[in-house]
């Protein structure tokens, strides 16, 4: 059965994550596609307001596994109410963030391993990404440029955490050379988006 | 290592829950013991903002998966918040509803299955009740008790999703007759008290 395409862009904060996206998709547009852009957490009106309570500062008291089953739920209901449909009716979904920030941020940043895979593969039902652009830059790359922006719960955690959350990323792209695409973030914004565009041509069949 | 004891209270609404659990509390209170009330899903800040996305009729399109992860999340924050804390101090914690309710409401109400009893295992990371009491009813009870006050987004389910809670109950009450006591919830509310006390009594090396 035919069936659109799923890209997800993962990396650090302050990688050019949003740049990259909005280029692709104008590109897609420009071509006469229909694309669907998402971020998460967020999507839906229930997980826009799991998004609140999730990176609310005043929630500083979350526990690691409620913060880790806050995502999965956010994630669960993204994908039922608007990433399958998308797929479904063969459309090209973009979405800023997907399953591998959780196993970046909270299997390794806040350690806590095999259990968010599992919830999370309850989570997704199946629907995996085609293609992962992976954003990749030093661990202080990022951090420099939020610092002078106003920053969120997950933005403030100490920078151990930004450290495992970067070997948490390492760890992905080893693992899954064949969906996940790394791109040295410090290369030129033009650079680096051809080189999201060939990555993309690769999944051409689907277009 | 010494620790408090932790009593949970299950069975479907209008079964007089509430009733008794005041009632117990009372007794234990008077007794001098240190008694702390909590009800699911809810108990700290977090959690009752949880409760609030789960419980609105607003949210009508929420995916079972998505519902699911939310109580995990409520449930993994209370634990580690306040139930784990209260029984270090060799307090009494009572809960009106916790993991069995889960199993019942989504593994069979929903039918997502194992899944369910997966992602809570992580969600209480080894925090069982030492006992539950299970106020056990005709699937028909409750709803007539209920049918006259205002419903919440759960309480509108469809009737075989009850008949469903309903039977995952009743495996629950035979997979686990060490911890979980069955009450006839159609006794006079004098007896049904007296036979919680006596369950409660089996765990007086903790009181």
């Amino acid at each position: 059965m035919k069936r659109g395409l799923f890209i997800t862009f993962e990396g650090m904060d302050g990688t050019g994550k949003s740049t990259q996206i909005n280029l692709l998709k104008d590109r897609l547009a420009g071509e006469g596609h229909d694309v669907v852009l998402l971020r998460e957490p967020g999507g839906t009106s229930i997980s826009e307001k799991i998004r609140e309570i999730i990176l609310d500062n005043n929630n500083s008291e979350m526990c690691s596994t409620a913060e880790m089953m806050l995502y999965a739920a956010a994630r669960a209901q993204l994908v039922e109410e608007v990433i399958k449909p998308a797929l479904n009716s063969n459309k090209i979904v973009i979405c800023d963030r997907f399953l591998d920030s959780s196993i970046a941020y909270q299997a390794f940043g806040r350690e806590l391993g095999d259990a968010v895979e599992v919830v999370n593969r309850f989570a997704i039902n199946g629907t995996m990404p085609d293609l992962t652009i992976f954003l990749r830059a030093g661990v202080s790359l990022g951090a420099g440029r939020i610092k002078n922006r106003e920053k969120d719960r997950i933005e403030m955690a100490p920078s151990d955490f930004h450290r495992r959350v970067y070997e948490g990323y390492a760890f992905l792209e080893r693992e899954y050379p064949e969906r996940i695409v790394g791109i040295d973030a410090e290369d030129s914004i033009e650079n680096i988006s051809k080189k999201i565009w060939d990555a993309v041509a690769g999944h051409r069949e689907k277009l």
